[in-house]
Parts: structure tokens; C-alpha cells; sequence
């Protein structure tokens, strides 16, 4: 194929590194993926790697988000305090000159700073969700499952608030580690979300202001008690955790749970939260992908970069 | 020193194995401890254990409790379930057959059904504690802090209900394994509660309803934005956990702070419970120690077993 181009993304984590290269109406022409995050750079550390995954590509403005703007990353861009909309994340962006990179600029994450609260990279997301779906900007929940989860709210197009439940890093952490994942195989956990799963979807709730770190232990006492097969364990965990995530958010809301829901992530992750928010009596929340190439050719667009931006003209094959 | 004694008592967990030899009043004359618990045994198992530690002790009765009566220890012995009192925990007593030990009894460990939770070993440190303090008997929260801490209600000397929370693994995982603890030392922890233990433990009131796992992940973010140094870590995620646990007690008593609170355990773990109890709004609570060695005698003398063991007199130095 062959198309006019005239921006790269990075999507830039703590484990891994996309690229992408976008035609000048904002498609996706190619994309790639490394190992490279920023606790895994190869030999020649962050210049290196945005040589190595854009070779062969030309020269473009590039925008970047994630990590790579935190203190362990390339360039600490500073927060940008919450509330905050696409052109106040554009202007916290800062430009890093390096040899091989004319134009490349890093985004800001966000702070809150009561209760104390950081994000990096979630915020392109988020802006990229809402190019998607600009019905969203009036009043929406985003939910970002993962090792730290991210639940931000969104009103008038700025994110004006977020919470982050450790879910799948404590999830983990628990059945690698603890007392409740001995003699429990990790394979226990399904593609499908199961009884167990909504088992300890039900004890989360049924914790109500005591919480489900009050219920933690009793998937311990279950499987002693003979009520609950070591099998389980993992979904009842999942279950557990997931559901705490919920209950957290219907304290914020005072109990409130017809906020519009919308998950940003994986796929099979998202089939999780889909259940667990049925089950505390949400509307099934709606699924996006791909927010974070859509969220950076956002940022560039807000910054201005597009409009000074070269185009080139690209024949690839690496889609 | 000679006395006339006739009962051993083992303390018998996880990690460690401790043996009491009493005086026919209730004395300790000779105390030992070995890193035997029931998953670090010597060569020759539990029999070999229980031989080892009481060598050269007269053969006296032997009562047993903890992890021993659990189903990786030495006999399962069933849980009893709540309520109990000491006569309830004492029928529940299995006697064990081993060819060096004619007179072995095994505690059982207490069971709640709903929300499912269990105890081994804290249930005669409890009844320990009665002895020792007759006043509680009536009405009393006990509050073990350790790995798993408990919170358990007696009522008229019976135990009525328990939470389980895992406070310590918690802590020791996080610090250990999660983004919270990487480039934190845990020698930050102080022999004395600090101002950032304080902050943990205000963070998990103020987050009320909503629960101190929804602040974890603040310990990361207050100190990316430079409001809490790498070195307060520890202080602040023991106060956060501990300051949970306080929290979880209130949900349950309807927010009531009157219910006298008695801790059992460390005293330098306790100093914590102590300060957390004040800042929470509780009376200081009392600290008992010592309290299984006077358990297990007192299920001995529930159970009959003193009335009809033999004495023996020893002259013994290994106090």
C-alpha cells in the first residue's frame, strides 16, 4: 500500500513499545511492537530503541506517552493537575532533542492531589476514547482494567477525578506468594468467568463498608472448610478483587450506579468487568480498543503538531 | 530450683515450636523454644519434634495447640464452631497415639461460617488471656496483630464471632514485590511509630467507606509527586494496613469505639495497635502476653486432664 503520512505514536510502557504510523487523515498505515519498555531498553537505551521500531520509516514528527515521560523514563514531563482536557495534556507535552529525532515531543500524565493520585498513559487513552466516541464527553466513567486499574471520571470532555485499585498487581502478588495461593494452580482461572468468579463478586458486595480486604482471608477458610475447591481459588479471587473495585466506585457515587461505564483494554479482561458490572447493577458498559493510537494522534492534533507537521510520502508492508 | 510438676504444653505453628512444663499450681518451671514449626520439622517428623524438645523433662500429660492440629500437622483435629468457650474448645481436644507420648491431647481450632473464617492456636491464647483476666470474660474485642491478625469478640466467655485480616503478609509482600516497595528500604520502618505512620493511618480513616485499598496505591503516587519521601514508605503502608483493620472494626460495631479492645502479641507490634487504637478513638488497650502458655494449662484443667495426671518432680535449669 501506499498513503501520505505524517505523524508516529509511541505507546511507550514499563514492559513493552508500539509504534505507529499515521496517513495524514489519522489511519493507521503500519504498526510495530518491541519488548522495549523502559525497564527493558536494548543496548543503546530510549535513542536506540525509537530508531530500532520506526527503521525504514520516515522521519516524522513523533508524539510519545507513557512511562517513557515518567522519572525513570526518557524525559520527566511534570503532571498536569486534574481537572484537566485534551489541550491542557497537548500543553504539558515537552519536546526532547535528540540527534536522530528533530520533532519529538513526550506527553504529561496526570495528578490528583487529594486522595494523592498519578497516571501515565492512560490519559492518551482516554483522549483517544473520547475521539471515538464523542457522545462520552458529556459524562462517563472510563475504566482501565489492569495491574493498577484505573477508574476516571469524565465531564465535559476534561477528566476531572480517578481512582487506581492495585487489582491485578495484588491479584498476583497473592496467588504467587501468599497463603491463599498455596497448593492452588494458577490454571484455575478460566476464560470464562465462572460461579467462583461471581462467588467472590457476591462476597465483595456482601462486605458492603468493611470491604473485601476483610474478606480476603476467608477464601483461605472456605478451602479448609471444605467449601471451596483449591481449583476455584483463583476465580474467587478475581471475583473478589474485581468486585472490590466496583464496590469502590458505588461509594464514591453514594450507591449511585447508573454512571454510563466504558472499558478501555483487553478483551478477555473486559468480558470480566462486563460480569462484575452487571452484577452490581450497571448498564453492560461499552468496550473501545485501540485507544492509545487514536489518543496520540489526538494530542498532536490539540498541540497544533499537525498542522506544521511534513508529509511523506510511505510504501510498507508491516501492518 | 525442684517442684513438683505435671503438665507439658506445646505452642506448636507455622514457624516455630514452643514447649511449657508446668508446676502442679500452674507455674511455668521450664520453658524451650525450637525453630520447629509444622513445616520446618527435624528429621523424624513430629514425633522426633516433641521428643527433642521435652528431653529430660518428667512424662507428663502433653496438650498441644496452633497449626499441630491443622491438616498438614501431626493429627487434623476438626474446628469447633463459634460460639465456644473454653469447655467447648476443651471437648473438641483429640488424643493423639505415639508410642513416647501415652497422655498427647491436640486442641482444635475454631471455625465461623459466615463470613467463612478459621483460627488455630489464637483460641487458647484467648482463653489464656481470660484466665489471666477475669474481667474480660464479659465483653471484650481481643486483637492478635501478626501475618493474619485477628479480631475476636468474647461475650460472657464465650467467642462469639472473628475477622481475619491479613495485615502483615499484606505488608510484607507489598513491600517486597509490588511497585510500592521498589527503590524503598525496609529499614524505614522505625522501632517507633512516626508522623508517617500517623499519615497511613489518617489516610485509611479519611478513606472511610471506601476502604484503605483504595488508597495503596497513593503510597506510589504521593511519593512521584515529591509529598512523601522513599524512607517513610514503610511507616506510612503499616499505618495505612493497620489503620484498616481499626477501620474494619468500626463498619462492623456501627462506628461504636467504646467496646474495650485487649491486645495479645509483641510488644513492639502492639505499641502500634496502641497508638492506631487512640488515633481511631478507642480507650488504650491492654496488652497481655504469655497468654498461651496459660491457655493451654487452662484447657488442660477444662478437659479433666490435670485431676487425673500424675506428678513428677523435676529439678531443672533450662527456665
Amino acid at each position: 500500500m501506499s498513503a501520505s503520512v505524517q505523524l508516529i505514536g509511541l505507546d511507550w510502557g514499563t514492559s513493552s513499545l508500539r509504534a505507529y504510523l499515521y496517513a495524514t487523515d489519522g489511519k493507521v498505515v503500519a504498526m510495530r511492537q518491541r519488548p522495549w519498555g523502559i525497564r527493558h531498553l536494548p543496548e543503546g537505551g530510549f535513542s536506540a530503541a525509537s530508531r530500532g521500531i520506526t527503521a525504514g520509516w520516515p522521519p516524522c514528527t513523533i508524539v510519545a506517552a507513557g512511562m517513557v515521560g515518567s522519572r525513570q523514563g526518557w524525559l520527566e514531563v511534570p503532571y498536569v493537575t486534574v481537572p484537566a482536557n485534551a489541550t491542557a495534556i497537548a500543553k504539558g507535552m515537552l519536546r526532547i532533542d535528540a540527534p536522530a529525532h528533530l520533532d519529538m515531543w513526550i506527553a504529561p500524565g496526570l495528578l490528583q492531589d487529594s486522595p494523592a493520585n498519578v497516571m501515565r498513559g492512560e490519559e492518551t487513552q482516554i483522549m483517544g476514547a473520547l475521539a471515538q466516541q464523542p457522545e462520552h464527553q458529556a459524562n462517563v466513567r472510563f475504566v482501565l482494567p489492569g495491574t493498577h486499574s484505573k477508574w476516571v471520571t469524565v465531564s465535559d470532555g476534561r477528566i476531572t477525578a480517578f481512582d487506581t485499585v492495585m487489582t491485578g498487581e495484588i491479584y498476583a502478588l497473592l496467588m504467587k506468594h501468599s497463603i491463599l495461593g498455596a497448593g492452588v494452580s494458577a490454571e484455575g482461572q478460566q476464560s470464562v468467568p465462572n460461579d467462583a468468579f461471581l462467588r467472590g463478586l457476591r462476597s465483595a458486595k456482601e462486605s458492603a463498608a468493611a470491604g473485601a480486604f476483610s474478606r480476603l482471608f476467608s477464601s483461605r477458610a472456605l478451602l479448609l472448610a471444605n467449601q471451596l475447591a483449591a481449583n476455584d481459588v483463583p476465580e474467587f479471587l478475581s471475583g473478589l478483587l474485581i468486585g472490590e473495585e466496583f464496590r469502590i466506585a458505588l461509594v464514591r457515587d453514594g450507591g449511585d450506579n447508573s454512571v454510563p461505564l466504558c472499558l478501555i483494554g483487553d478483551a478477555s479482561l473486559c468480558e470480566r468487568y462486563i460480569v462484575a458490572a452487571t452484577h452490581f447493577g450497571y448498564a453492560p458498559p461499552a468496550v473501545i480498543g485501540d485507544a492509545s493510537a487514536q489518543g496520540l494522534w489526538q494530542l498532536a492534533a490539540t498541540a497544533g503538531l499537525l498542522a506544521q507537521s511534513t508529509t511523506y510520502d510511505f510504501s510498507g508492508t508491516d501492518l
